[in-house]
């Protein structure tokens, strides 16, 4: 259970198998730095190990496997290889941390403890799994305690934010650094469990940092072959070294992961020096020490009051001791937060000597490092007067917004998921960020410095990348996605970890409705929009033209810790220069036109592709019938609601007792809150060209009025009051099954 | 463009490079068959590819290249290797074919006439990108038209889809054959283009294909090298052979797919017999023959009038000859019907043979092949009075269920996401599917027979699996998935696919709330319940207690061509047997208590795991302020919608104009439509115990009866027609930003 390798303190760099490069990916090996005895790395385990399986034995639960297994690796990362500052866990150049597998919290929260960040207080350990409102120790690692760098515990998700890390170190060196004046040179470490590695999202980032060779990308694999279902063999028998070749990666192996810190570290430094990324396979066993360890009983529970006891015996412990850390054990990292302040220190002399002798270009890095926008970055966002004025497409009047701001702001990253062609995201000049030695067929080649990033047909992964982008440092990068808008169903596991963690980033969602025509149900989007409109902290914006796209960059730019998803036609739309106004957009829902009358008789609300319905159906109902219609356009609810209730009042005039109807091609689901009525969608689209689709599905004005017309009567014979509870589907209302 | 080859007519067999089994899955070589000569090939393919070109040139847009590209696979699918009836393509034991590559169905289509397939006339495919409405031909192939076995056109989905197609083969025929009478033994052919490869969902299907041994499945790479965004180098570099080999595939390499209709022949020969999958990678050019081939361009675009013109000249066609097949290609398959007939006719002679000797097994299997469940399957519902009364977990609730369904009923196949411990789905005495080889480290083995599904931790891949298992014919399988609420956003792109395709499945979705408790805010759901509730055809029920629970089942059941996602709680839920019923769920939403009086005061809407919330709240708010208050379950808005307007009335009472509450930890989006004010949550949620967490969010019974006294009231001193347009959040509004 305890062996005893007796290996000697030697210096770290005679371990090295290679000779490589001594700097590299900001390697900086601290000369006479040497590697402690086996025997205190032993000690040191064998404490860390107890007090893990003392934190969770607490409240009984918690994961306490995968924490004991990794007890090796996070030595050799904390004590030896990783470049990071623990008075100051966010400087910049930093080397950056991702615990994939974020159940394994409980491992980085203990070693940041024994470093010297000093919020994370023994107290603070022992609130894991407590009721502790403001414990810095939640089940998984969140952003916004000091130390973490993403949220990860939906697995996959901080492997692919990894990649989106690395690409980010990536991208500012090749735009910052000089010959000998490296700003930036961090490396990206992850740690990743099985399922990291069964994820589509994690697989194809894997595919990504291969392509890119992303050789400042250290994968550590916690090979410790067991999963919740048994043994991963159950439901995985592929060989992952030779995958990971296939991949693009350097593919290191150690065997005896839980107690030879000295293999672990010399792969670890071998990954800073990679001309690819590196995937190091490290065998381990779950819960070592524990009689269960190396099975699926150990990953998330307790250990019992008498196993930790017989773990302590083992260890030559006293069973009696409860969260138990000698002082031997802070002096084996007692050195840890001045060599980050040297760290630092060197980081701040490099940074002043590039400031010296680059001034300009050291003046746009300080303003990243600081997370701001240049100033006057409005003056890319077209004014009214730019705008087309004939029938134009959502994603074109996009496309100009986002061509100018990318075009002129490095802070600007666009990515797209192979739909250049469709997505209007391409801007003039732009550089595909791409390794340098890359030669395509097609010859669209690029470097690191480029912002163009074509992430293949994997949208999980783009996101779950622009998340790491977003994370590297707040407002350094702002990131844009693009894809068809129905993808995001692929794609919602990682935009939703954005919106937990307050990351900015723009969205464009295009091909938004079933205007998308011949493509079929399978690309016409119908519940989507419902998703991102009730999830918290994320802004669902859906312009009806070329002034509310600008609209929406502006809310998008302006909501620094939110993402804003911005949902475009593909077909041409009517312009309102008229009515239109990116000041009403900001608002989320306002007063496009009112009634030609002071005394109204129905209220119109619509959004998007469908504003043409509304606005010719209040033309016909006048025409037709005689009845008076205001029309209210409403691009983002989340942002109306935000308002004051003054302001909701003015627009919505639901007091006037009116009855209101809300025309959107997606269900009704949300309008109940404004609307007493809809023309929606409670089925999936049909394989027809735009117009016909939209006309299949009783989008046609005439027919509208004439169902508003009847709206109207019915309440000026009943009163209002009969609308309530009793919501009208003008379109066939809710219903399952399926035709044959 | 057009290179002659001399390959001269020989015997298929001859063809084959290795010495294998005659028989293997299903292979039915007919004695006697040959293969036409290189010339005859060339010609159908000419004839082929112009015609491709000119329907797409017909409207001006559609996806040619690939179509193009794919002529040779196509013959020697449909011509030499696939098994199936162009007079009933839907006989049981057909090889199935997907095209994963779903923008490529003009392919499929003109196959399918070429071979016989009489629905798919020459008018039916020049209706392609029409505005027809009754087309067979849409933009994606779509499951209800004849021969098309699944919906694709979002890519991956397919390709996983094959999988499940093969596994459900495997199964079927390790439960119902017998040595000597192979009632199921067909193969599952998959075509897919670079992005299936790259697809997240497409890999870990892949894995389980490889893990599994599914030696049925043929995966076929159109390898043209092309995406939308140009070369399919400018996003990967990978060595996709090396990967498919490390993945567990035999991979089979053709260099000339574009003209050698033998060399493809004999490779999808070879996956017959192989021992695993087989990837076969062939390279093709896209928009093969035009002058615009191989590159993107050709990708989603008509070809032009002029190089349609001069593509059919290159092809010795008469440019001005349009649409044109002339009658020695339709010739060249004439015998493709009869073929089928003896096939189909060869498979009723083994069924017969079967029926006679093993007339029990043939019974069941015969139910089956007629998707029918066996009769009296509700014996397995738990009744009323077997319920605990006791704090039960939904979760626990569920797993009574599913242990006696699927314990009794091998229409059932359960498969679990790596949650086995948690989602309580293992029933007793429960077999792996697993191929019979596999030996792992924990002994956790199993065969082919087996119906519990170890999918790994890959969400996505478990449920367009899934999908592949329901469709593999319309009710022989009900398949159940099973993991946590909040990785059905993993999953959405493929249960989106099913409830397009009206496949019956269930979809077990536990820890659905903030209830999940300390894992936090990245387990806690908050939006997902939001996206089922909007998405067409989709049950998403969450009960409330084991009577509801049950209810759910009969539901999920009932609705054979609908998926059904049951919502369940990690946590225990008080029971109430004197209120809750199946009857109501299966109505979507019921009363669950009238008020004391029959003059109430409000009424309170909950459901799953909140009810708790909403029953105290009403005890005291008789108790504290003498308020009489009725209580609403409603645990399925869909199934609600879908009753009379005279039921709806009877259960929310609106017009008694008195105000509704609804209470449950999701966003309110939705409720609206019954309520007029909500306790709800408009943010992520926290890592808090269960019960604190509830708390935290402001679900307290004492809390929310104060806000409704002040509800009561106003509404009592204003009146009703006060909450008009004015919906109430008890907890914190929407808002968007982040806190550091």
């Amino acid at each position: 259970m305890a062996p005893a390798l007796e290996l000697l303190e030697q210096p770290i760099e005679n371990l090295r198998t290679k000779s490589k490069p001594f700097i590299c990916n900001g390697v900086s090996l601290h000369d006479g730095l040497v590697l402690a005895s086996a025997a205190k790395h032993q000690r040191v385990m064998n404490v860390f190990r107890a007090f893990i399986a003392d934190v969770c034995q607490q409240f009984g639960e918690g994961h306490a496997g995968s924490p004991m297994g990794m007890a090796a690796i996070g030595i050799a990362l904390y004590k030896y290889v990783m470049k990071y500052s623990p008075r100051n866990c966010d400087y910049f150049n930093r080397d950056r941390l991702v615990l994939s597998n974020g159940h394994a919290c409980l491992w980085q929260y203990t070693f940041m403890h024994l470093v010297g960040v000093k919020s994370m207080t023994l107290d603070q350990l022992k609130s894991y799994h407590s009721a502790n409102l403001v414990s810095l120790c939640p089940g998984h690692p969140e952003i916004e305690n000091e130390g973490i760098e993403v949220t990860t515990g939906p697995l996959g998700q901080g492997l692919a934010n990894a990649v989106g890390l690395a690409m980010a170190t990536k991208n500012l060196a090749a735009t910052y650094n000089k010959p000998g004046h490296e700003v930036v040179n961090n490396m990206t470490w992850c740690m990743v469990g099985d399922a990291c590695l069964q994820e589509g999202v994690g697989l194809e980032a894997l595919s990504l940092a291969g392509h890119w060779k992303l050789n400042n990308l250290c994968v550590i694999f916690d090979n410790n072959s067991v999963t919740c279902d048994g043994s991963a063999d159950v439901a995985n028998t592929e060989d992952i070294n030779m995958k990971m070749r296939a991949t693009g990666f350097n593919v290191v192996n150690v065997y005896n992961g839980d107690t030879d810190v000295a293999a672990v570290t010399n792969a670890l430094l071998d990954a800073r020096s990679s001309d690819k990324p590196t995937f190091l396979n490290i065998r381990t066993v779950i819960g070592f020490g524990a009689t269960k360890a190396g099975t699926a009983d150990i990953h998330g529970a307790a250990l019992g009051v008498e196993e930790v006891a017989t773990l302590k015996r083992s260890f030559c412990l006293d069973p009696d001791n409860h969260f138990y850390i000698p002082q031997d054990v802070y002096d084996f990292f007692h050195d840890m937060p001045d060599r980050g302040e040297a760290h630092e220190a060197d980081w701040q002399a490099t940074v002043a000597e590039y400031r010296a002798e680059y001034p300009i270009q050291a003046g746009e890095f300080a303003l990243r490092v600081a997370g701001k926008m240049p100033e006057g970055w409005s003056k890319y966002i077209p004014s009214k007067e730019d705008h087309p004025t004939v029938s134009t497409a959502s994603r074109k009047s996009a496309g100009v917004v986002t061509n100018a701001l990318a075009g002129n702001i490095n802070s600007f990253l666009v990515g797209t998921a192979d739909l250049t062609p469709s997505c209007n995201v391409a801007y003039k000049n732009k550089v595909d960020f791409q390794s340098p030695d890359l030669r395509t067929s097609c010859g669209l080649d690029g470097d690191y410095s480029g912002r163009y990033i074509h992430y293949g047909i994997r949208e999980h992964a783009m996101c779950a990348i622009t998340n790491g982008l977003s994370a590297f440092n707040r407002g350094t990068f702002i990131p844009m996605t693009s894809t068809y808008f129905v993808f995001h169903l692929y794609a919602a596991a990682a935009i939703r970890m954005a919106a937990l963690q307050g990351l900015q980033q723009i969205h464009i969602a295009t091909h938004d409705s079933i205007g998308v025509g011949e493509n079929g149900p399978t690309h016409q989007p119908i519940a989507v929009a419902a998703l991102w409109r009730a999830m918290p902290n994320l802004l669902y914006i859906r312009p009806c033209d070329a002034e509310e796209v600008a609209g929406a960059y502006i809310a998008a730019i302006q909501a620094t810790s939110t993402p804003t998803v911005i949902s475009l036609s593909r077909q041409g739309l009517t312009q309102y220069p008229q009515h239109s106004s990116r000041e009403g957009t900001l608002k989320g829902g306002y007063v496009f036109t009112e009634a030609d009358s002071d005394d109204f008789d129905v209220t119109l609300i619509s959004v998007g592709s469908e504003m043409v319905y509304a606005m010719k159906t209040r033309d016909l109902l006048l025409k037709n019938y005689g009845i008076h219609a205001r029309v209210l356009s409403f691009p983002c609810t989340r942002l109306f609601e935000m308002q004051t209730r003054e302001y909701k009042q003015s627009v919505l005039k639901a007091r006037a007792n009116k009855p209101a109807v809300a025309i959107e091609a997606y269900p009704s689901n949300g309008w109940e809150r404004y609307a007493d009525a809809s023309v929606s969608m409670n089925s999936f689209g049909k394989s027809l060209p735009s117009k016909e689709t939209y006309e299949h599905f009783g989008f046609e004005p005439k027919r509208i009025a004439a169902k508003v017309k009847d709206l109207v009567d019915e309440v000026r014979r009943d009163g209002i009051g009969i609308l309530r509870g009793d919501f009208r589907e003008f379109n066939e209302g809710p219903r399952i099954g399926f035709e044959h």
